[in-house]
């Protein structure tokens, strides 16, 4: 079985507006065993509209539509999918009393336009939608001898997320073949991406039933694999021995294996091993303490630290002693080293983790180039400093300079 | 004229990964005179990719293909462009030695698969890549007895957007009629998305021929001003009148009319008036000091500051009496006050900014709700409090907070 998602609204053919919903959809439909074809944006053009609507129909077994839907002359999915599948639109008084009631709920009279939203397509099933005024519809039935489903869903990615889940996904999954789908997200680090696909190639060759893909992100890389068989044990059974063989050969650079987040990874191991830390950024000035704190939760592990952008704050913040920059300079092995033994002194964590370099565009030297940066990491026992130069641009540099920092942590409590 | 953009690429049919390219070559072809009609998503299926080139070469006057260049089995875009075309490929050696020669460069011998990069369309200029192995390439001519602009783009984005911008942007403009469009964009904070439409919908409607677009987004409004005319002077006269009248009534809400985004306004401000700042975070996380420092050059009027998550590094950092946190609480118009001044006093910064407050979703009173923010600015005249509640889940909590932060910063240098 596969599927066309048919995104609808001129918004998604400007510059400033793109559409999201059909990820949300491709996961759903996956999970059913659906393959996603082919995506078509276009805009609110009746013409257009049809000629999308026919192709898709002739090509895919289910067409999803999404936005169109609303009361405006704009809204034309209805009447372009009608006139595709050559059906006739009736309007449903049911509907146009339940949008009429939504409006007096607010004390207001429901405008004329709205009428236009009760419009069904023949033989289709209403889907109500309990976040807009929009129903959605559901047809299903032969279109040049094959069985087809056709799904008219709202826009609003809050609507259409909460419609297709309470009934859509059921509705489907009767309607198709049975199949157990089982997925996993591995995520790795301190690996380049050839470099990982060279190792765990010979791995997932071996496994032909498992779906494998390779994505590299910054600092990480990120593998996810998916199972389909005649039941949900054996689906897991098989995705499980395949990251049990990648864990082995990978070791400690898999830091994930159920899709978290590196900041999240570091969260767990902090709080299981009752460990706080705290933080002295110069150049990812407060991306590392953003990601730490972007998990809800966090106060339990992290007390926070300091931002020593100006090398006065260095001092005044860390006690990173003045003599000690003016010698080895800002950037260095050394001043790496004061900062994260300072702010862990002068916070009372039991780690303290630092980070100095240069994130561009300026400020390069021949012997400091742009992409430089010492990472230290103080704990009760020893001091570790690590020197990385990270290739791109100033978003890139600090956001490598950040993993590589949160990566540290996460060793140290392995 | 009208566009068709293909981006081409099985991953780009996953749940993982998304189409950004479109984004900016709408913008750009817009730049041109030219509406983008049709996005098609298509993987890398022989059948699939000529049959969404035929319906492209058959609907749009340009047609841009992006990705599928690549030496892997793959990389189908040529073939299947030739196909639908009914033109050769000729495989141009003079790529091929190119190709060769950047392996050389690293010291390695290209593999053999890469030869199939210089596979040409009869009658194609070669667009060299300077970024990347895969050349681009354009065809002109009649296709269906309609003059056709067709463009083989890589699909990795800085080598895209660089070989666009060198190679087919002049040459298509020198190639359709002449067009002078004018855009831009104004941007709002302070104002809730109704409320500003309904200010400048009455300003916007006298301007027939500038096409404005509203979009919302956590914490600011964008106005998107465009306008086109017989020269550029009218198209710009056009526009600026526009955009005067709109500033005008809202005053100073309006904090950007270029699109330049609130840290560079801010960090704009504070070079122009020689001014100085730290902050003291606690619900933000490091969240105000990354945006701050995200924009290079900011260590010229940014110091640093502290991150005060938890009460004691409030008391060891920013000099907050601890009595202060036990009386008041570490949310309350007080600390916000005591944290801007003393980080301001402790880094000797011209001025302080402070945040504290409950992000959520956990930590929430009835006195004391989450997305209740305390915000402080403190200078050698005065400390200001705002107290603001945000809606919204922890990170459209902390994005407000920060957007709010900002522009109390922004405000005080006007």
């Amino acid at each position: 079985m596969n599927a066309e998602i048919i995104a609808i609204g001129s918004e998604l053919l400007t510059p400033f507006r793109q559409d999201t919903n059909s990820l949300y959809l491709t996961k759903r439909l996956n999970d059913l065993g659906v393959e996603v074809v082919f995506k078509t944006i276009v805009g609110d053009t009746r013409e257009h509209l049809v000629q999308a609507a026919s192709l898709a129909l002739s090509r895919a077994d289910i067409v999803l539509f999404m936005g169109g839907l609303g009361p405006t002359e704009d809204d034309l999915t209805r009447e372009a999918v009608a006139e595709a599948l050559g059906l006739e639109l009736r309007r449903d008084p049911n509907i146009v009393a339940a949008i009429e009631h939504r409006f007096a709920a607010r004390g207001w009279k429901m405008p004329a336009n709205n009428a236009k939203q009760g419009d069904v397509l023949a033989g289709a099933t209403v889907l109500p939608n309990a976040n807009g005024t929009a129903p959605g519809q559901w047809i299903s039935g032969k279109y040049e001898g094959r069985e087809k489903f056709i799904l008219l869903l709202p826009g609003p990615p809050h609507e259409l997320k909460a419609l297709f889940e309470e009934q859509c996904f059921e509705r489907l999954r009767s309607k198709l073949p049975p199949r157990f789908i089982v997925t996993r997200e591995l995520k790795i680090t301190g690996l380049g991406e050839s470099h990982c696909d060279a190792r765990v190639a010979p791995i997932y060759q071996r496994f032909p039933d498992v779906q494998t893909t390779i994505l590299a992100a910054a600092g990480e890389i990120q593998l996810h694999l998916k199972s389909s068989a005649a039941s949900q044990a054996a689906a897991q059974q098989k995705v499980d021995a395949l990251v049990s063989q990648i864990e082995d050969e990978l070791g400690d650079c898999v830091f994930s294996d159920n899709g978290d987040s590196m900041e999240q990874i570091v969260g767990y191991y902090l709080e299981m091993r009752n460990t706080t830390l705290a933080v002295a950024e110069s150049c990812t000035g407060g991306l590392i303490a953003e990601r730490i704190t972007s998990v809800s939760g966090s106060s339990r592990y992290f007390l926070g630290g300091a931002i020593v952008y100006s090398n006065p704050l260095k001092t005044e913040l860390a006690g990173v002693p003045a003599e000690l920059i003016e010698k080895h300079g800002a950037v260095s092995r050394e001043v790496a080293a004061a900062l994260a033994e300072g702010i862990r002194r002068r916070s009372g964590s039991s780690l303290g983790l630092a980070v100095t370099g240069i994130a561009g565009p300026t400020g390069g030297t021949p012997e400091k180039p742009v992409g430089l940066v010492f990472h230290g990491l103080a704990s009760d026992r020893s001091t570790e400093v690590v020197e990385r130069r990270f290739p791109g641009d100033r978003k890139r540099i600090r956001w490598f300079a950040s993993q590589q920092a949160l990566d540290m942590v996460r060793r140290s409590l392995l």
